[in-house]
């Protein structure tokens, strides 16, 4: 196969991202999300909090890695934060996934793309940690803006919140975690009195 | 207000983009595709296919021309390319749009990214000639993927898919529109017969 006819393979694949749905909701309440609208909102997310990223980064590489993360899910799904899941069994799922729909790529494109998201999975470079923090920050604000959104849905804690979103969020972005705390501790305290710690 | 609020201002106000709806199907025709989604997928195309611009281009600008590059439809709605538009009037109403939304930024972030949205719709720099071509290919490749999508909707002739789309993809990105001239004369040969000119 040519050149560009491999890259609009990968590029017409890509077009399943968009039937994937997430279990974030939009802010309007409307529907559940889906995954392709979600890597649009969070490579704007990016674009725009770069600069309170904990260390320094290179934002153009953190928005190739956030275009780029989800596309996994068109075999693998989406496994939501909240949920039960068995990490190892959905990790081999999705490098299976990855070999797949980057193996679409001309090989030079495959071998970039699937070192940016092997970069983005292990979470250790200042790109991938502040990456993340940006991709687990969105469904919080989500949740925020309909009234807690899959909260009470997964029975989800204070606590649950901050070992599971919090200290990723921190990690990478601390003054955006604290910038929307208020807010979290003053839903929970409405939604379920006794559960915020004084 | 505090800059972080300003900036989550923006963020969950764009959230919006998620439910204007274009013209354009999905590849599975399962429903009519939204902005928000659109823009994932053309950043995508600009990551993918910016070795085929016509001139040397800045990937990182192009992707961020392009994540930005629809906002104004929250306000201004989409135009389909083959739809009837005032185009002064339509001008107007995104001049409008892009002083509200992007005026929900801090004063730095708003001049920046209004500048690249001009920059967009001026089609002029290099950059946003690729922009402006990689934004009308896809549609394309939708409808080609689905039995012609909306150009029978729109009845619309080979002539008028090469002066209004065509004409704009070859001048940022020719290569890609030779690779689907192929498939476009023969879509309009077994559906059209007669409109292709020999």
């Amino acid at each position: 196969m040519d050149r560009i006819s491999a890259q609009l393979a990968f590029l017409i694949e890509a077009d399943r991202l968009k039937s994937v749905l997430r279990a974030t909701k939009l802010c309007d309440k409307s529907r559940r999300e889906n995954t392709a609208e979600h890597s649009w909102h969070i490579a704007l997310y990016a674009l725009v909090m770069a600069e309170h990223a904990t260390r320094p980064v290179n934002v153009d590489r953190v928005i190739k890695m956030l275009l780029l993360h989800d596309l996994v899910e068109i075999d693998a799904g989406d496994t939501p934060i909240h949920g039960a899941v068995d990490a190892d069994h959905q990790a081999a799922i999705e490098q299976k996934a990855a070999d797949r729909i980057f193996g679409l790529l001309p090989a030079d494109q495959n071998a970039e793309f699937r070192a940016l998201w092997e970069e983005f999975e292990a979470a250790q470079s200042d790109d991938a940690v502040f990456a993340k923090s940006i991709d687990r920050v969105q469904p919080v604000i989500s949740n925020l803006e309909t009234d807690g959104g899959t909260w009470p849905e997964y029975n989800v804690t204070p606590d649950q919140l901050e070992t599971r979103v919090g200290v990723k969020v921190r990690r990478g972005a601390p003054a955006i975690w604290d910038a929307l705390k208020t807010r979290i501790d003053l839903w929970f305290t409405q939604n379920r009195p006794g559960s915020v710690k004084k």
